[in-house]
């Protein structure tokens, strides 16, 4: 499965615009390059439909919001939508400031988005206009397992049946969903949350493989999550083998996104659709 | 010695709100979690309000200092004070310029600081007003030796009793001091210096553990400096091991302090306090 | 070949002043540290002169262009200019958007620079004011290899000539060229174009060793070029011992950086000159 997805990927090594915070900015435009693209971050007003026309997908992240970034935003999304790229929402701490609720929101209205990518609390936020948001983790009481699993499903549908988009819940279990069809996967390792950016940079592969995938962004963005997990997994592995800590685990994270492989993936998903 | 300190890093895991430079923003967010903390970057003036209420500490610091972002540190201080939240201050490079020497006194004006920490010569500079600031690092002719080290111990006593803060100096020998009480404390790497952040990223640790230790921010700060002191020196013998370079050594120390615990840090703590 | 460039930068130490994009800002910092420099990131255009009068060299990158930074290095590079530092430019992504474009032309009227580095495309677009670049790589119909290379030299030789700067155009041959002299320099690995900042990474190790060998500019540059291809060769050597990828790559190069010698340097090597 999705042996064609990342096929695609090398023969058309898409040059994906990214729009993001500057926490995370330097592992995003790595794993984007380590997964077959080609990164370029650009978020002045004045240059950002230049730089669109030229690219394949964008992505968006409000992780460091600011002020001057938000015109450009909206400036892109429209560019982009007018191409008939596809754009990725990263609704970073959505909830935790009235400025990032409300830009969310302004942005769903101004833009077209093809995938919107959150942890559980997040993707509430979105869908319910208010939250429990902890910072840019989810909530504690905001867990996806498999107790409430049917509820989850229930409100990524709905969320994507009002937005358009297809919607990615990530944590413990990652849910991929558009209004009709669901992917269950359960790729991963806890030590994704113990390091910035794992949320960031999927986000950045997935735009990375709708990109290249134009014709099924559904399976574009379920390889991506499943890639991620994947890549989680091997990391896990790796760092346990050295008796690393966080950092070491970031590395082998990239790394393994770097040397992943059609037949890799294929044979390390886990994954159910409905 | 410090074993409570970092208990409560587990019990209570702050989440810490960081306005910070784009160099090191990322080994900073890197290392609040590995230290047990959650970190959230946000430095637009319209959301520092909401994100400080949420959060339970807040780090300024000045090194890529911008004039959008001046107004965004005294607000989110003036909050921070508001709800009792511990405030830290890195005035990086304090004295390479007049906008960061104006602005770490406007600060200073504005904000009440719990803990400031600095290099030698970043301190002489807040102490004094004036500096021989070689950019970010201290100068040469500023350093912290044992033959010198009273006159160093009370410059921290004196601008601890004049801003109210515990001073942080930093280098071979670190010293914490507030206006009574002094710890002198032997950990470290020269190593750390051939990095950079190890002075950003040690100030988020100071955030983080004061953040989770309200009751004793003195020995919060001091836990924190020699934990990082030890993660330099774990992290100094894994690259020798491997003969890495420096690129090695960084990513060693944040793996150190992702794995640091109570007893590991009570074994390793060289202080002495006066 | 080489020794005393190096040697300079243990003697010297410079402080270099880069205005730089975010997303390689961090390994920039840390290649400028591990090559014998001291790094400063400043791009508020109210400490910019002030940032570069204690300084050696200034390096200007415009891989994240924002309207509030042209100012900024406009300024800076006047003063350099007035007090005789080296300026070196990197004119990312040039081509890609108008405002990139027109920038590096107002930046090419208003400072002098003493190198300009880029990729083969980036170099030809300032050469003819239009590229066919694809992002921030080389387009793939512009390669330098052996069969056209006197082309490409004559190309170098020749903008050398009408901006009185040093031409580096980096790709699997390097050219270093001013108007009179060529080296041809043959050093690196294909993996450096897999992960993000080799060439700004490049463009700092430039800028620092021109900031302490003021004598000879043109050997300095080729010098760092040599360096940090031999870095990459020797990366690639690691990376491949261990089975790693990318993110291991970008650590070992970092590393060969910081434990770089006169020898090893002088060992390594492949130039050319005519």
């Amino acid at each position: 499965m999705f042996e064609k997805i990342l096929e695609n990927m090398t023969l058309k090594r898409p040059l994906v615009h990214n729009i993001t915070n500057y926490v995370t900015v330097n592992d995003c435009a790595n794993i984007v390059l380590a997964c077959g693209g080609s990164p370029i971050m650009a978020d002045e007003q004045a240059e950002v439909e230049d730089i669109q026309t030229i690219c394949s997908a964008l992505v968006l992240n409000i992780g460091t919001l600011s002020k001057n970034t938000i015109n450009a935003m909206i400036t892109a999304g429209k560019k982009a939508n007018l191409l008939n790229h596809p754009v990725i929402l990263d609704p970073v701490g959505v909830g935790a400031s009235k400025l990032r609720t409300e830009t969310v929101f302004k942005l769903l209205e101004e833009v077209k988005f093809t995938v919107i990518r959150g942890n559980i609390s997040e993707i509430k936020c979105v869908y319910q206009g208010t939250s429990t948001v902890k910072g840019v983790d989810a909530d504690e009481n905001d867990t996806v397992n498999d107790s409430d699993i049917e509820k989850t499903i229930k409100l990524a549908k709905d969320l994507s049946k009002r937005t358009g988009a297809i919607i990615v819940i990530t944590g413990a279990i990652d849910i991929v969903a558009d209004d009709t069809k669901v992917y269950i996967i359960r790729n991963g390792s806890p030590m994704m949350s113990k390091i910035t950016g794992t949320g960031c940079m999927l986000t950045c592969v997935i735009g990375s493989f709708c990109g290249a995938n134009n014709e099924n962004y559904l399976d574009g963005t379920a390889a991506a999550v499943c890639a991620m997990g994947l890549c989680g997994e091997i990391a896990y592995s790796k760092t346990r083998e050295i008796d690393g800590g966080t950092a070491s685990f970031r590395m082998f994270l990239i790394d393994a996104m770097s040397k992943m492989t059609p037949s890799v993936l294929s044979g390390g998903v886990k994954i159910e659709d409905r």
